[in-house]
C-alpha cells in the first residue's frame, strides 16, 4: 500500500493520483447525480444549491498523510484517521475540501451569515441591478412571542402561542409593507432614480442571492453554530440544507462531526467538580464501550479525561 | 542611536521602550485631546467616533526595525522609512497599528462595510434588543438619477438633476415607509412578539451601530476603496470621517498613503505601450523632481519604471 | 447607570467614555508597571515581552453592551457578563482587546507558531540583516526519547530517561553543528556572499525575533493549543509566559478561559452514552454547586446539558 | 441567452448548470491531461504539482453574473468581463476559483511562503515523521555576492561574480554541513531520541513538503510578489511553475493578470506631477490604441486617468 508514503518520484505520484481517483469513483458521490446539485428549497422562496465542490473524505486522508509522512508505519484505516483528526481538532486536513453554494436568502439572514468571515462571497448588487419582487413571509406557525429564557430568540412552545388574530395581524402587516415598499421602489426605478437610493426603503425580509464558498473546517464551524437551537429559525433551515449536502459529499467526516462536535457536550471546570464523584465512579467496561460505538483508542482517551477530572 | 538595533539584553530593551515612549509623547496626538475622540457626525443621524487606538507612526518604524535588524547600518530617517515601506508595499509594519471605532450607520451602508473581512465587529443585535426609531433620510440635494456612465452609481451632475417634485416624492415615500414600518414594529414589540421576527419589516435605511476594530494596513485598503468616487456617497462620508482621524493619529503614514495610493495612478501594459514615447522622452531633471517632492531615491525608482516601460 | 445604554447623543458619549476611562484606571494594570513590560526569559536565550496592548476586561464588556443595547434591562454584573460570553462562545467581544509582543525564539518554534494565521507578524529578515550567533541548546533534563504514546512528542517519564552519555552526545553534537555552521556563515558574510544564501546552512535551532500582534480571542485559541501537554515543550514555555501577561491585563477574561476552556472537558456522543447512567443519576444540589463555584445560571445550563445527555 | 439571468426556478437552474458544464468541457483544460497534473521540478530536488482545482474562467463569469444580475441588459462578452473585473479590482469573483498544490521545497523557502496567510496548509511534520535526507544545493551559477542596490538580494550581474574558488568553497561547506547534520540526525533517530529534538540541528536548506490550497485572487497576489525580481530566486522558481499551471487552468484571467498587474506600472503623485506635461500632451488616437490592444472602453478609462493627472 502506498497511500501513506509521500511520493517523490514522478512515477509514484502519478500512480498515487490514479489510485486516489479510482478510490474516489467508488466512495464519492456520483458527480452526475441530479439530487446533489438540485436546489434545496429553504423558507418560502429561498434555496441552497451546491454549485461545485473540491475533494471528499479521501482528500482529508491524503492531506493528513502529507503531515504524517512515512512515520505512520502501518496503514491506518481511513475512517479511523478522519475520526481521529476531527476528535483531536487537527483541523487543517478538513480545510483541504472546498464547497461552493448558490443561496437565495432574506437580507436579515444574510446579515447573520456574513459574520462568518472565512469564506468567499459574491452577492447580487442592489446598486447595479434591480431587486426582484420577492420577500420572506413567515408561515403562521412560525410566528411566536419573544422567549423568556433565550433572550435573543422566540418561544416556540405550544402553550405560549400567539392568538390566530395576532398572527394574522403580523402576516397582514408584513404583506402590506412588502407590497407598498416594492410598488414604491418600482415606481422610482421606472423614472430612473438611482438604484442605490431607491432600494433603501425595502425591508430586510427582501430576498437577496449569493455565491458562497468555504472550506469544510470552517463550514463545520458555521454548521455547529447555525444548527444550534439558539440560532434563528430562518438561518437554521439553510444550515440544515447544507448539512445534508455535506453529508453526501463527505459522509465519514460528517459522521465524525456529528459524534464529536454536534452531539458532544463540554463540561466546565465547576461542572466537572460537581460531577466528579459520578464520573470517576462510573462503571465502564469494554463491552459497553463497544455497544456505544467507542473504540479501544477512544476508551483510552476517555480514561485520560476521567483521570484529569479526578485531579481537579 | 540604538533604535535600529534589536535589543537582546534586558537593559537595552527597557531603555529602548522608554525612548519610544518619550518620542511618542511628542510626535503622537495628545490622548486627552477632546477632538480626537469626539463623535464625528455622518449623514443625518450617524457618527464615527474613535474608541481607542494602539500605536502610531513610531510603531511602524519600530516594527520595521525588527525586520531590518542591525543590517541597516545608517540610521534612516523615520519619515523616509515609513514612506519607503508604503511605496514598496511592505505592508506588515502598518498592521502593527490598530484602531477601534464606534459607528452608527444605516443598514445598507453596514452591508457594504462588512464585506471587509479583516476586521473585528460587534454589532447591535435586533434579536436581543429593541431597534430605535432612527432612519436615514437623504438630503434633497443627494437624490439623483441612475448614472449612465457608472452603472452602479448615481448621476450627480447638475444638468441631470431630478425635478423638485420627484425629489419630494421620494422623500415623502421614504418618510412614509419609515414611519409606518416603525409604528407597526413598535406595536408588535409591545405585545411581546419575537424581536427577531418583528424587525423583518424594517427597511435597510434603518440605523444600526457597531464597534469596528482594524489594523492600519487593512484600514488603508478600506479607505482607498471607500473614498473612491465610485463608492456609494453614503459610505464615503464615513470613510472621510475615519480618514481625518487616521491623519491625526498617524500623520506620516497617512501622507504616504495619499501620495502613493490615493493619488497614484496605475497604467496597464496596453496604456504604457500607448504612452511609451511620451514617457520615455519626458524631460526629467533633479530640480523639477525636487519641486514635485520626488526624492533622489524615488527618482532612481522612477528611472527603473521608465526603463521597464521602454522594454515593453 | 448608563453603561448598558448605547450612547447616541454627544453628551452621553463623552460621559460614557469618561466613565470607562475611570473604571479602567482602577481595574486595569498600571501602564507604568515595570513587570508587565519586562522581557520574560524563555528557554536559554529567548524571551517574550509585552510591547503594547489595547483594552482590558472593561473593553470586552463595552463591546458586548453594543450588541445587547438597551435590551438588557438590568445592569448585569461585568464579571458575570464576561464569563457568560466566554462560556457561550460569544467570541467577538474578546476580539476587541489586542496584544503586541516582541518575541525571540528558535526557528523551529517560529515554524509552529506561524501556523496561527489570524495575527500580524514582523520578523527579523535573514536576507536583509546578519543573523546573530545565538542558538537554542536544550537543557540536559529536557533531552528525551520519542514517546510511545504521543506519536509526535517526547517521553518525559523518569523511567525512560536517556543515559547521561547519550544526552551528552546530543548536546555535544548540537553545539558542534551550531559552532561550525555559524563560523562558516560568518566567513561567507565577511567576503560579502549574499546573506539570503549564506544563511541556508544554519540549523533550525537558531534564534530569530519578531513582533507579533493578536486579539484576545485568537490568543486564547493559541494558548489553548500551545499550553496543552501535546504541544512541544519549547513552544509551551512561550505560551506560559504570554499566559501570565494576559492574566495581568485581563484577569476576569483569563479566569473564565481557565474555567471554561483550559480546564473544561468535552465528552463525545459515544462517551456520553457510556457515562449516561452516571451523569443522569449524579447527585447535584445548590449547596454543592455553590461550593464548586457554579452559579445558579450555570446550574440551569448544566441541567440542560444533562437533559441532552439523557436523550442521547 | 440566460447566463446573465439569476435562475430562481428549478428548471432554469438545472438548464443553466448544464450549459455551464458544457461550456467548461470545451474551454477548460482536459482533466485527464497528463501535463497539467505532472509534478514540475523546481530547484534541484523540489517540485510543484497540481493536486486539484475547482472552477476556471467560466466560474469567474458565473460568480460575477450573480452580482450583476439582470441589470446587465446585454450579454457582455466573457473575456471582456473577466478583464474588466481584474482591471477594476473587483476581486471577489476570482476568489471563486480554488487551486490545491503539492509542493516540495527547502525550509527557508517555506518560511517566506507561509507569510501568505490566506491559504490552507498541511505540512510534513518533523515531530511525527522522520525527515528525509534531502537538502537544497544551489547551482554554482546561482551563488552570488550581496547586492549593493537591492539590500535584501543578491547581485547576479556577470561583472560581480564570485570566483570559482569561493563558489566551490561555499558548495563544499554546504554539502559538509548537510552530510554531517543528517548523519548525526540519523544516529539519534536510530537510538529513538525524540524526533522533535533530533531535528533541531538540521539546516534550513532541508526539504519539506506540503499541500497548499488557495483561491485565485490570493494566488495572483502571491504570484505578483513572488514573481518579482526582488523576491529570492529560490521562491521565484516555484512561483513560475505555479504561474504556468494557472495559465493553463484560467487562461483569460491569467492574461488579464499579466496585462493589468504584472506588467502594469503605478506612478506616485510626485512622479505624475513630474510627468504631467509629457502625459497630458501625449498623442493618443484610436488606431494606435487598437494596435496596443487597448479597447475603446479602456481608452475612455485612460482619458479619465489623464484628466486626473492634469488636475494634480
Amino acid at each position: 500500500m502506498c497511500a501513506d508514503k509521500i511520493p517523490t518520484e514522478e512515477a509514484e505520484i502519478s500512480t498515487n493520483r490514479k489510485t486516489i481517483t479510482l478510490k474516489n469513483s467508488t466512495s464519492s458521490p456520483n458527480p452526475d447525480s441530479k439530487d446533489l446539485y438540485a436546489p434545496r428549497p429553504c423558507l418560502d422562496k429561498g434555496f441552497v444549491r451546491l454549485v461545485d465542490f473540491m475533494g471528499n473524505d479521501d482528500s482529508i486522508v491524503q492531506a493528513a498523510r502529507v503531515s504524517y509522512g512515512k512515520g505512520t508505519k502501518k496503514s491506518t484505516e481511513d475512517r479511523g484517521l478522519i475520526r481521529y483528526l476531527l476528535r483531536h481538532s487537527h483541523t487543517t486536513p478538513f480545510e483541504m475540501v472546498e464547497f461552493k453554494f448558490h443561496v437565495k436568502l432574506p437580507i436579515f439572514v444574510a446579515r447573520q451569515w456574513i459574520r462568518h468571515r472565512t469564506a468567499n462571497v459574491n452577492e447580487y448588487s442592489g446598486r447595479y441591478s434591480v431587486m426582484e419582487d420577492e420577500f420572506y413571509m413567515p408561515k403562521t406557525e412560525n410566528i411566536h412571542f419573544q422567549s423568556k429564557l433565550n433572550k435573543q430568540g422566540r418561544d416556540d412552545s405550544v402553550e405560549h402561542e400567539p392568538s390566530a388574530e395576532l398572527r394574522k395581524k403580523f402576516s397582514d402587516a408584513t404583506e402590506d409593507i412588502q407590497r407598498r415598499s416594492y410598488s414604491d421602489y418600482q415606481e422610482f426605478i421606472e423614472v430612473d432614480l438611482a438604484r442605490e437610493l431607491a432600494r433603501i426603503n425595502l425591508p430586510i425580509s427582501m430576498y437577496t442571492q449569493w455565491y458562497w464558498k468555504i472550506d469544510l473546517h470552517n463550514l463545520f464551524h458555521f454548521l455547529r453554530l447555525r444548527l444550534d437551537t439558539h440560532a434563528q429559525y430562518e438561518i437554521r433551515v439553510f444550515a440544515q440544507a447544507m448539512a445534508e449536502i455535506v453529508k453526501e459529499v463527505t459522509p465519514i467526516a460528517f459522521g465524525a462531526f456529528e459524534d464529536y462536535a454536534l452531539n458532544a457536550v463540554k463540561f466546565t471546570k465547576g461542572e466537572l467538580k460537581l460531577l466528579q464523584d459520578a464520573l470517576t465512579n462510573a462503571n465502564i467496561d469494554d463491552a459497553t464501550a463497544k455497544s456505544c460505538g467507542v473504540s479501544k483508542r477512544e476508551l483510552r482517551e476517555l480514561e485520560d479525561k476521567l483521570a484529569f477530572v479526578k485531579k481537579l
